[in-house]
């Protein structure tokens, strides 16, 4: 399974492909980050990244898109820039049926480092670990969508997995409310023969 | 000129057409609204809007868009998810070579009811009698879209005009430091002159 991980932003969008193999296998295939001038329109810079990322799935072909769920930061500006990035992007993989997953930072974090709440330094250096690179990925938002791939890869089998239990759970739930009415009506049903058959 | 306006959201998405003539005047052409289910995966509801913003771009060949401008509301996951459709909107509309402008909530309010904090019945009201409808627009969210419309068409000859006037003044401020530095240059050039001559 190859998966692209997309740290979205204006200013720096991170990319990061890596392959799963077997078990907790995963092999790094490109790194990179998209950059859109400050002084840009901003529906000129989503189209910066959306093409960026067009070019990157026709190029890889992931069978899924991993993106980093922002919430609010300490610019309001900046937050909403980088979700309107996520935006373009999650669109850009859904024209082409890819499913998309968002992810938390915590959720990347503990993926890879054991602790949601792993500094940036520390997610750097186990992506390389675990995909064996030599190099650090620079800047750091290509690290952390290499993370956000590493991270989609190893939940995402859990996270299906629930989501079965959760439709066979809630299908049971399901049959055995229908079962306790069809008992209802029947017992109802019963109720008012007798009651005929006391008017009677 | 016409100009689709966009109140941008993932459960409900305000779009309004609206074309402008002479002066203030100014002619409603559509307005609707596209829902997206809550319970869909956001990937699928940024493309159900997409989807439909395209249509629209198709069917009413707006030459401009003018969307609302997301800041912090109450509920963080609920403005994410606002600059996300806001973000894919202008997205659809940059891919045609389309002019995208942002225009927050109170500059809207303040072009038609003539304050920035007017509330939204003032701005249905407003919005009605400006163009003339004898029905409310219905969500408020369409009857915004129309108000983003107005305001763009009422605003955008201001915008150019002040955009122009400042590259004036920045063209201006960059020949009098061209004129400035030449005059060093050249007052320098006499110095060293002076001074060889000095030294002669």
């Amino acid at each position: 399974m190859r998966v692209l991980g997309v740290d979205p932003g204006l200013t720096r969008c991170g990319l990061g492909v890596v392959d799963g193999g077997k078990g907790r296998s995963v092999r790094p295939v490109a790194v990179g980050v998209v950059r859109t001038p400050a002084d840009q329109d901003l529906a000129q810079r989503l189209l910066g990244v959306a093409d960026e990322v067009e070019r990157w799935l026709d190029r890889y072909r992931p069978e899924a898109v991993a993106v980093e769920r922002v919430f609010a930061q300490h610019n309001v500006r900046t937050a909403m820039g980088t979700a309107q990035a996520g935006g373009v992007v999650a669109l850009s993989a859904a024209r082409r049926g890819l499913p998309v997953v968002f992810h938390t930072p915590s959720e990347v974090k503990a993926a890879v480092t054991g602790s949601g709440r792993a500094d940036k330094a520390q997610v750097t250096t186990m992506v390389m670990r675990l995909l064996g690179l030599e190099v650090k990925p620079h800047p750091a938002d290509a690290a952390d969508a290499l993370a956000l791939a590493i991270c989609h890869l190893w939940r995402e089998p859990m996270r299906v997995r629930l989501a079965e239990a959760e439709a066979r759970a809630a299908e049971l739930v399901r049959a055995h409310k229908a079962r306790l009415a069809a008992a209802a009506k029947a017992a109802g049903t019963t109720t008012k023969k007798n009651e005929t058959g006391a008017r009677r």
